[in-house]
């Protein structure tokens, strides 16, 4: 395209950035790297860890960006603190996917917590984030923490029912390995081991770009028997459309008011007034999800 | 970068892409085109109106997009109804730049609104919206509409104290011609023209990768003499980073909750809850401001 500045074209290298392309809405992120520090085909994926020049190191996995050092904090603490505020002892917590370990390390940040276990189907990716992301596995070591490279769907299923409190699903996009995640079979086991008091939290993509997705996970959660559900929307500029959603399910529990400890965590996005302006949606958003829940 | 699937890679041809760095994120944002539909220079700048797959057609000026089809209501309805929902009664508004309409529009849906003005200096941007962009166009016949092509600066320099209620500043990023909208001398005549009541509303960029510019605004509205501002979060998919800010500066009615017809607006992204959560700040963001705004 003719709009660009014809000195910038002249410049820029593609081989120096890391582009990714969002295919369903013709749309491509790209970061400028400096180094590729690790290219591994691990037995489930192409893994990668590139340093780029203003977001930090990166870890991608079969060409889509997992996370950078400059954001995941939003995504990390989003996804964690909504649901151990909202639980009100939230003792055992189980992670499933996340192999950055940058959720386990938000969940060991709450004292209630006496064990929590991170089930990540691909043991390389744990090893690379030890190795690049140092601050996200810097819990790794507490006594409270359990690794666990396993399939996390069976792992569920074989759970005894109530077993924990907390269930948060740090998956990939609901394509290839990750799509039985996003699914009523999955969620199903995920509420019977629950019980009637836990809660689910799953990364539920973009409100924007993605919103029959997060349409159908709202649909397959009610399915499942989950009677409650809350979307909280935040930013997250290095995913597709700069903008995502993590959705909780549960009973009651769902939307009770974050407990007073909310505040006194150490995050950079989450506080407990960021806990209630999160799940205000827009109305096309809540409109659509409406819609799509009355479908199932 | 190997990170990109080698198929992909083999398809992908940068001539069919709109590609805008942002050099200072060493970031890239890209969406996939159809057609070239206006490529003009004005006196003031080079404009371009391309169709886009799944973004709708999008407004590019110097290379930086302005606006697509597909997410401008959200830009557009966050920065004018916060404003004049605040406001108890924003009987005349004027708009400084904004040549799209969109922000116009928004503020005709506000039946208290008697008279808006929108100063832009290139009428040209106004006449490929009005071609391009119909419907952001479609209230420019109401007769309480004034379309003046000319320099926002100036124009409020020379307009009388307390001449507006509501000023809405829809602005390019502060390089250029429009680094002078976002300064000191600028703002102290906005507050002249807005007198002790009325309200100012800014784009202010990016909290996550302009947040030195956001705080210089929040310090510069103080300097001018405002004596509260709020910054309002929103997402905004296609600006760089996918996360954009407005900030509100006057006295109290800044703080105001919003007037009951909010409810009442046709608007997707807006609504009273939203005008709430907006205000929400993440720690991050609020400490460099409370940083900022000490600064000066």
């Amino acid at each position: 395209m003719k709009a660009l500045d014809p000195a910038w074209r002249e410049r820029f290298d593609p081989s120096r950035w890391f582009l990714e392309p969002c295919e369903e809405a013709g749309a491509l992120f790209g970061l400028e790297c400096q180094e590729v520090l690790l290219d591994e085909r691990t037995p489930w994926q192409h893994l990668q860890v590139l340093e780029t020049r203003h977001f930090g190191r990166v870890m991608v996995l079969d060409g889509f960006l997992m996370l950078t050092g400059r954001d995941n904090f939003i995504y990390h603490e989003m996804l964690v603190h909504p649901a151990l505020c909202s639980h009100p002892q939230p003792r055992r917590v189980l992670v499933i996917g996340g192999g950055d370990c940058g959720c386990l390390r938000e969940v060991l940040r709450h004292d209630q917590v006496e064990r929590a276990v991170q089930v990540e189907l691909d043991e390389r990716v744990t090893r690379a984030s030890e190795r690049f992301f140092p601050a996200l596995c810097e819990a790794n070591d507490d006594p409270r923490a359990e690794l666990v490279f396993a399939d996390g769907i069976a792992f569920v299923a074989d759970a005894p029912a109530c077993a924990f409190d907390v269930i948060i699903v740090d998956s990939t996009d609901p394509i290839g390995q990750a799509a039985r995640l996003f699914d009523r079979a999955f969620y199903g086991q995920c509420r019977r081991v629950l019980g009637e008091t836990g809660v689910l939290v799953v990364q539920s993509e973009s409100p924007m770009i993605h919103l029959e997705v997060l349409s159908g996970i709202r649909a397959e959660l009610s399915a499942a028997g989950f009677p409650q559900a809350a979307t909280l929307q935040f930013p997250q500029p290095s995913y597709p459309s700069g903008w995502w959603s993590a959705t909780l399910a549960g009973g009651s529990v769902v939307d009770a008011p974050p407990r007073p400890e909310a505040e006194r965590l150490p995050t950079r996005y989450y506080s407990r007034g960021i806990h209630a302006a999160a799940r205000v949606l827009p109305p096309f958003v809540a409109e659509a999800l409406r819609r799509g829940t009355d479908l199932s």
